[in-house]
């Protein structure tokens, strides 16, 4: 019955934006964007980018660059949501809420966070040294982004699947422990044919390998840079392979597929490098062109930048981020203390006594736990596999009146025996 | 020269207040309020509850109890800052700003944490079982409730000065990566002599041991209670021992000098235990009557509280922690755009060049790192005896063209070899 696909996007705020971001990330994000049924959010994840660069000037410079960048490229802040994670207060608080019910088991298993151990042990060094608290939480903040706008996709690269299924994961519990479903459960769009562009060296286009193309170098750069690929030294006359070819992924990657084919007709009849360079520079000259003039009109008015972000951010926390941390405030109980619900004093009343509750989780199994009057939790059974076996051990715990009746491998004690064996008493007592 | 000494308090909110909170916290720490060049900050910690209280209804009202029994034992909101924390979004914002520079390392060794970990390895569990984030992150929140306000004195109980400890730490770290003295670094305010009062079993007050006797329970259930205080069997007549005598400490908590010793002429004269409860009971409730009148009247104008809370937050936002956050956001590059500072691009200068820096830590060991063009860390060195042993591994780094000369137990790479031998030709180049 859902219309509209909300669908979510986070642009990390480091490094100025180089072709490889054009074609694997704003392009495709753009032209999604245009989609009839689809509700974008597009932000500039700034809060992420302070776990790595701690370079303050940098790290406004590239927030510039960028959402200058994503304007240039097309993005229309009337039509889509584009606005500054820093804007949002509310994620930053719903940070919190997710991290005090996110598992920490579960942070320890992050990719970005295991390959920071490994290369630990592999330099001898102590398991977390130079590890911060942000890259440990930062699959908290990532799922606090997408679940207070309620995202229904987020596309990522394969890497990123794992954070979306901890969003999902945190999410979750979140509606558990809180006993309704206040997030909707992400899902990640995972496109394998987003085109992985070659840099300078024929290996991935990346920042950290140093073998980037500036998107909007100016047309001598660019010329330059290209004529600087990699090839091999066949000469002009000598048929060449498109195969592994990084100059002919670059091209196809701007061309249309008739560019491409008379281009690989042109391999086979051996073009030289200088010319199949030109072609190259041509192309994606003739495309970045007018982006590059608009970049360079918005990177001269970033007063009007500012705007546009704040106005997104405002308009955005109005429409959705602080109604809904308000439900989320109710929801956690840090509410407007002059609109008390009826709550059960301890003692007070039969709703007071401590209680057994029985649950199925979603590993399938069936569990129990014995909660205090005042909600403490006193015993937390095992996954167990009837919910008879659990119905079982309750009636045995009910009459235990000694510690050893409490030794058990179906369940674990969360506090000392004489508090556990005085809340059965007090049940018995109310049974009586 | 500083007039004001700034004084935090965190008070949480979980749990009916009982005697040991008032005699243990609540009394003390108003008296200390009253010092006249203190500025006194008394905050509801609701977003701490969120770890372990995930009843909403209870939440909420524990925050009213508590809020009624500091106002109604004398707290004065018109001469100190009381709030609650969840009323300061600035909390949160500073919160993840903290996380960023947080060792993981060092949150690793929180006792609390550490306890879990303990607890679940004797139960046969996974280390990190059932143990949430906001279990190992408090740490970091507790340190931006400290630093947000630049508290000088926290008091807490010894089991909380490693608490102290890490907020000191993630403060000073930030004043270094950023590169100003942001943050006072707080000290702990232990003070040895505050009473830890006994329960009714004779160990401390405390609602794990379900020992407590509620600060505001009604005369009759505060006698009843009183007279089911554990003694030994002496009879009436037969001396009694102070020592050891929960009855005893309970009477001290609350007298004055000559009461107490009136008491312990008693004990020796052999009072019975029914009448020396009897005289308990009547000094306690003495002292407690007047209190429980007024918070009673409090409890019944919820929305008064409500009123007084969010004033207090909405005038320390204005006064401190609104102008304070939007100094660190600058801190930290989180900046209006178009206030850009001149930014080197990469290769576009001189000054956007990899670079050496050598520095001396807290350790008194001496430092350098090898930043490339854009401030991503390249090489960090270990703590080095001498700047002189410093000066010669760069010297030596500057001349390495193979990776060969990478290898070293004193730095270690932050990045493939490719890209720092990449950055030292850079740096060979330019001085060239």
């Amino acid at each position: 019955m859902r219309m509209t696909t909300r669908v979510l996007t986070g642009i990390t705020t480091s490094g100025t934006p180089h072709l490889g971001n054009y074609v694997g990330a704003v392009r495709p994000a753009i032209i999604a964007s245009h989609a009839g049924d689809t509700e974008s959010f597009f932000f500039l994840a700034d809060l992420h980018s302070l776990i790595k660069a701690q370079e303050p000037d940098r790290t406004q410079r590239s927030t510039l660059e960028i959402a200058a960048t994503w304007l240039a490229a097309g993005l229309e802040p009337d039509k889509v949501w584009f606005y500054r994670q820093s804007d949002i207060p509310e994620i930053s608080e719903l940070t919190w809420f997710l991290t005090c019910v996110a598992s920490k088991g579960i942070l320890n298993r992050a990719h970005a966070y295991k390959a920071a151990v490994d290369k630990n042990r592999a330099d001898g060094e102590d398991d977390d040294a130079a590890v911060t608290g942000g890259l440990f939480m930062y699959p908290v903040l990532m799922a606090a982004d997408i679940l207070l706008f309620n995202a229904h996709k987020v596309p990522v690269g394969r890497d990123q699947v794992q954070h979306i299924e901890m969003a999902r994961d945190f999410g979750q519990r979140f509606n558990h422990v809180y006993g309704r479903d206040y997030f909707v459960l992400p899902e990640a769009a995972v496109d394998d044919n987003v085109a992985t562009l070659p840099g300078l060296d024929g290996r991935k286009m990346s920042k950290s390998y140093g073998n980037t193309i500036p998107l909007f170098a100016k047309p001598s750069e660019l010329k330059k840079l290209i004529f600087s690929i990699l090839t091999d030294s066949r000469a002009p006359g000598e048929p060449k392979d498109t195969a592994g070819s990084p100059l002919f992924q670059l091209y196809q990657a701007f061309a249309t597929p008739e560019q491409t084919q008379d281009f690989a007709q042109a391999y086979a009849d051996g073009i030289g490098w200088g010319d199949a360079k030109q072609q190259l520079f041509e192309l994606v000259d003739g495309q970045v062109a007018p982006l590059r003039e608009r970049y360079e009109a918005l990177i001269a008015r970033p007063d009007d930048i500012e705007d546009i972000l704040r106005d997104g951010a405002a308009r955005l926390r109005r429409q959705y981020a602080t109604p809904f941390i308000g439900e989320l405030r109710q929801a956690v109980g840090l509410r407007n203390l002059a609109e008390q619900k009826a709550v059960a004093k301890p003692a007070a009343s039969k709703a007071a006594l401590p209680q057994f509750k029985q649950y199925r989780e979603k590993d399938g199994r069936f569990y129990f736990k014995l909660l205090d009057s005042d909600g403490a939790l006193l015993i937390q059974s095992q996954g167990l596999e009837t919910p008879k076996l659990a119905g079982e051990l309750i009636a045995v715990l009910k009459q235990a009146e000694h510690g050893d009746a409490l030794q058990s491998s179906e369940f674990t004690l969360e506090v000392e025996v004489p508090r556990v064996l005085q809340a059965l008493a007090r049940l018995r007592e109310a049974a009586a």
